[in-house]
């Protein structure tokens, strides 16, 4: 039977490769590539090759960085004796972008889940601890999703922080800005609920 | 702001510019295959570069191809008056998959959408024209897609075959094989319902 050339069946396999592409994306965007931009598929060949060896992890947060240390760990003017945990480096972003905030970041590259048969071992959590005991850490601010993941890695660290006499925070939980209440979840309205403030 | 190493961020614009891809999906690809899988970027990196040098377009089907010529277009048992018409590569695939078709092809590469300010011009036409004389094309299939881009391209087709006197058809229209009637659109229902036939 026919079949696309050998080059572009390769290109098609390892396109569905990808988290989340599958046969059919990968053809479409081969398809996409090899009709339509043939410079795109030089620039993403450099990009991914660059990508893999410039990007690397920082040895302090393991956050991406293009350095041994990043540039977050390296700023003189931030309080270190705060420390946010995060599950992944686009955590990071999403903190950063807030702009509020002045502490350190730990990415813990994971998280706890059980049911998905991931332990804590994958986790940076072993120098999570070292990290604080080494850094003087004062405050331990839990940021990890508000998944069951997230809430059960939170509670497994703030247990040990308990041990270690460190204040851990976990952020708050409740309804989002501009969300109705018609559309909330029951988790999230009875989290809201429970957490309700004086005027 | 911090912000994403520069390397990494190079690949997140790239590949965002891939169809159907945002920041956000970018993104995440750009962390798996920095993250879990530096090995497929190095295959892809290849594979990209591969799939543009090694896959070119057949010179009389436009079939994609490795060679001036398709495999299909070389192969001599094949019904050379028989011409079926489709849009892109990937519907040849899909034809030979059915198994029961031993003519040749002629990939338009995309079709006439006035409201999208695609012409005529932008499709091999003029190709299949002087084809269909030179190789004595007796029958022409069209099998462009069931959308009202793929009805326009095909009526546009088949009124110049008009005019050269050679046989023109359109796959036919109606229920597809295990269609519910409950969920079938009415214009579906309506070709249905005027292309019924005796038993």
């Amino acid at each position: 039977m026919y079949q696309f050339p050998e080059a572009m069946k390769k290109l098609i396999r390892d396109l569905s490769k990808l988290p989340s592409v599958g046969e059919k994306t990968a053809t479409r965007l081969a398809y996409h590539i090899i009709n339509n931009d043939r410079h795109l598929a030089e620039s993403l060949s450099e990009s991914l090759l660059d990508a893999i060896v410039k990007t690397t992890f920082c040895n302090k947060c393991f956050n991406l960085s293009d350095d041994v240390i990043c540039p977050i760990c390296k700023d003189e003017t931030r309080d270190k004796s705060l420390l946010c945990v995060v599950e992944k480096p686009v955590d990071v972003i999403a903190f950063e972008r807030m702009g509020e905030y002045k502490g350190m970041y730990h990415v813990l590259h994971g998280l706890w889940a059980p049911l998905k048969g991931l332990g804590p071992e994958g986790m940076k959590l072993k120098e999570l601890f070292e990290r604080i005991k080494k850094d003087k850490v004062k405050e331990v601010i839990l940021a990890t999703s508000s998944t069951v993941e997230g809430d059960a890695t939170s509670l497994l660290i703030a247990d040990r922080l308990k041990d270690m006499n460190i204040k851990a925070t976990r952020l708050a939980q409740g309804m989002s800005k501009g969300a109705e209440l018609e559309f909330a979840d029951d988790v999230t309205l009875s989290r809201a609920f429970a957490n309700r403030f004086d005027f």
